[in-house]
Formats: C-alpha cells, structure tokens, sequence
C-alpha cells in the first residue's frame, strides 16, 4: 500500500487533533532529536485535551531526564500511533514487534525513509525537531517552556549546536522563538555537549599524550590501554567519542585510535579527511565502515597491530 | 572630560558617517570578535565611500585569514578613531601609544568599559558584531556575504557557537539574517572550534596535564608556562581559547587558566557556572570582566598567583 504523502503542516496538525488517544514511537538508542521531537509533540497533545505517551524501545539516557521529570505517565489505549524521527521500521527497535506494521504517521527528517507508515510528512530539516516545531504551532498551541526546551534539544543535538552544515536560517529563525520563552538553553548545551566525566576528563588526557606523528603529520595515532581505562576508572560509555580527536590536528589526515581490548589485542579506528578512504584501509585490514570512519581489528600486540596499520597506510598514501 | 554616551544605533551611524577617513582599532591579542567587528565595519564603511582601515598592535591569527584576504589596504590621515570590542585604553596594546588617548568614538559590549573615549556605545550583547550589525544596518548599508562572515565571526567566537549563556533571540535572529546572505558557516565554526594547529594541540595537552583539583572538585587549575609555550612550538593565537576546558569537567564550577606571561607573573582566566561571579571574584583580584569569563593578574610566582587565587575563591564559596 502506498504511502500518503502529508504535504502541509495544517494537514499534519488536523490529523493529530482528531485523534483522541496517541502514542508517539521513537526510535530506538534514543537521541535528543527523538526524543525532543516526541516529548515536545506529547505536551502539546495533551495541552490540547489528548491523552498522549511517548513509547520508547530503549532507556531514556538520564542526561535527557529534564525533558520528562515533570510529566504523569498515561495509560490507554491508542487510536492514533504516531513516529518521529523515525526513518525505518526496524529503528523502533522491539516495540517495532507490537507497533511496526500499525503506524498511521511518521514525521521525518531523514531523506533516507522507508515510507513504511501509512501517512508521512518528510522534511529535509536540520531535525525533527524543527518540523514538529510548526506542527505544535499549526495546532494552535502555544510554545511553553518545557515545550521549548524540547524542541531545542531536538535542534541543538542533531546540529551539533548549530555548527554543521544542515544548520539553516530557519533553524536560527526556530531557536530566536524558543529563547524568547526564556529557556536556559546554554545549560541544555552544556549538558549535551560539555560535561565530560572526570573519569572521560583523565582518559582523554592520556590518550592524548599517547600522541604518535607519521608520514610528516598526515597521520596520527592515539592508545587506549586497559591501563588507561582502568587508572582513569572510566566506564562503557566514556570510550565513546575519542576516534575524532585525531582529526583535530592540523594536517593529520588519518587519524588512528588504538583501543585495547579485554583480551589484549586492539580495535582500530580510523577517521579521514576527503582525501583517503578509511573504509578501504581497514578492508585490507580485515574491517570496514564508511568512507570518512571505518574499523579493523589487527593481530597482535600494540606494536604488532600499529605497524601492521602503518604498512596498510604507506601503501594508500598520496603524493 | 565625561565620555559622551551614544544610545541609538542611528545616532552611531550618523557619527560614522560624517566622517571620511576612518581608523578602525582593535584589542591586542585579536579574537574572532573584535576583528570581526573591525572588518564588518571597515567593509561597510567602504562601501559607503569612506577611507577606512582596520588597526591591530598584534598579528591577526591565519584562521581568520578569510575575513580580510580580499581586501586592498588604504594608507591616510585619519579624521575619526574608532575602537570596536575594546573595553580599556590598554587593551589597545603597543598601538595604544600613538592614538590611546584621541579615541573618538568606541563600540563595545563589556560592561566593564572604562569609558576611555570621547562617545561610547555601549549594550550588554553576546558580541560586539552583533552591535555592529544593528550599526551597519542603521548605516543604509546591505549585508553582503562578506560582511556576513565577519559578523557571524565575531558572533560564533564570543558565544562559543551559540552555545555560552550570553546567547540570546537576537543572537539567533542576526545568525538567520547572516545564513540568508549564503555564507558557508559550517566551515566557519570549523576553522573557528575544531581545527587545531599541533601546537596548540600540544599545549593543551600539557595544559590539561597539569590539571590540579580544589574544594572537592569545584575548582579545577590548569597552567600554561613559557615552557609549556615553548615546547610546543605555540604562537599567541594558539593560546585562545584553553581557558573553557577547565569548565568541561563534570563538577566543576570554577576553572582557573594561569598563563605565564613574559615577566614570569600569571594571568588568570576565570571561567563559572551560573552559581558563581568571576567578575566580582576577580575584582577581589583586582581584575574584571563578565559574570561567566573574567580575568586578573595575581602577583607573584605560580605558587602566589594560585594560593592568592584560591584564597578568595574560597571566601566565595558556596555551601
């Protein structure tokens, strides 16, 4: 069956409101822009006499928690289930089991959708958020606080702060409104990009000074030891994030990042400029990925595993 | 004699705009702001059919190379001095000597203007370039894309990509106006946040080395020593911008940046949360500045410097 193309906000709206009872779906490992998106919809719902929930495959990570605190839980059954920032089914992850074939609305951004709702308003925005933002407005619903702090959330965390090129004047346009509700936006900033762990703080420090330069600084290579992780007492979730670090440094081009695991052997991962293909280093190393970061996981020992790469990148060198 | 305080943006214009041959003065040790001001002004002014150059006691930084590369150089007497982002006569550095005392007019958004023209406007703004906007607008001249990346420079820089608390509506307002002019900002906030000469990324590295923790980890110290400078190859540019780390671990509310200066004492760079006062803590110092950036030169060796520090921070102390 044919998607049906949802072609105006005022369409989106009318739709929403006459419903009665809507569960909002987010995608699953959920992000700011999910989760933004969903939680600002469910409010203005609500504001406007619905019973709305949000329903979510995994946990809420708890740096999102002030966009939910305040909200009562509702219990009901749906007539209307609703997805946002949703681009495929199987991003629902296991709710998908209950939910997947039943969507009646998804609301997007990602020009990559699979049209697997029964009705569909598809933006190319820097977020959901973004297009949720005139949806709440096409219902007649005031923008609140809390409302803002969501949609904010939404644009903030999917533009990386209004810094990438996704990042229009209408995403500006957005953020002017919601600042004008007087939310603490650079508070919503720092917890969303700033605050590292001490933990993080000390095991970023580390591999920093773990620094190598070769081929003339067009290629560096940073360690995380077990040693490392251990003395800095980081967790899982401090690991995340370090790789780029690499491609911070004028003129590194390829930039490696050697993580020790478990058994004593490394994970590699690479980040490139447009110049090289990391994807298609770490194929001859046995790994893949994409073509600006990509994985392998050498043989051998720290030494082993980095000269075995540096042979893989001397031969993919350019000029 | 009493300065005289302009209060419209009209009225600075106009100002402006009676005169012919106009010098544009910056701070010494430019940032994004002040240069961005300076060269937004200077290209309006131009376009307006005046003289106008732009005068600096230090080397532009090469990041900001984009802003001025177009640009021919006029040499002639200058009728009207103009200080952009300069909150004191001495901030005007070595250049200071030959016009410090004929400054005609100053366009700033310290608070802690020392009111060292002859008028002033003076507004409580993210940036200076967004005053300069308003300015150049009132001035009846279009944004060209040109304009538009230097004033979206000064705006980027001073709010640390939108991200700081002194972001306000009419910071994403002026951001919108500035994206509809075409300019690339992603490549911008890159040049500005994420690439990082070695240098640099060697001295932060041995900056965050010697990270040091008080008053139960609501107080990080970092330093950064002539040593420090000269191991790692780095130009004054390249110390912008360290000071904000200290702000980056979880928990802390005050970070302190001590930066050996050439005679060996310590500047100081306070950086706070919203619960703290760096102004009024380093008035305490004898310095000044904002509420969450402020700055003072404790005397004495990086031992004093740091106990004097920590000793007033700790008669400010909360809980």
């Amino acid at each position: 069956m044919a998607v049906q193309i949802i072609k105006t906000k005022q369409e989106a709206a009318q739709l929403l409101l006459a419903h009665d009872n809507i569960v909002i779906l987010c995608h699953n490992f959920p992000d700011g822009d999910t989760l933004g998106s969903g939680f600002a919809l469910c409010r203005a719902l609500r504001s406007r006499g619905k019973r709305a929930r949000v329903d979510c495959s995994d946990l809420i990570p708890a740096k999102y928690s002030y966009m939910i605190e305040d909200m009562e839980s509702q219990e009901f059954e749906p007539d209307f289930i609703v997805c946002v920032d949703v681009a495929d089914a199987r991003l629902l992850g296991k709710i998908g089991e209950q939910y997947g074939n039943k969507i009646d609305f998804c609301i997007d951004h990602h020009m990559s959708n699979t049209k697997f709702s029964k009705k569909l308003l598809l933006e190319e925005r820097a977020a959901t958020a973004e297009i949720i933002y005139e949806v709440i407005l096409a219902m007649g619903v005031a923008i609140t606080p809390k409302i803002a702090e969501c949609i904010y959330t939404g644009i903030t965390t999917d533009t990386g702060c209004f810094r990438y090129s996704n990042t229009t004047a209408s995403t500006h346009m957005i953020a002017a409104a919601l600042m004008e509700t007087g939310i603490n936006a650079s508070n919503i900033n720092r917890l969303m990009f700033e605050i590292k762990s001490r933990a993080r703080f000390e095991l970023e420090r580390a591999a920093l000074d773990s620094v190598e330069y070769y081929f003339g600084g067009k290629c560096a290579v940073i360690y995380i030891t077990r040693a490392m992780i251990d003395q800095s007492g980081a967790a899982e979730g401090d690991l995340e994030g370090i790789a780029p670090l690499t491609r911070q440094i004028e003129g590194v081009q390829i930039g490696v990042t050697l993580r020790e695991k478990l058994d004593g052997t490394y994970k590699a991962s690479f980040r490139t400029d447009e110049e090289y293909d990391a994807s298609k280093m770490c194929a001859e190393l046995g790994g893949g990925g994409h073509a600006r970061a990509a994985g392998c996981s050498p043989k051998g020992s720290r030494e082993e595993a980095r000269d075995h790469i540096l042979a893989v990148i001397k031969n993919n060198l350019k000029d």
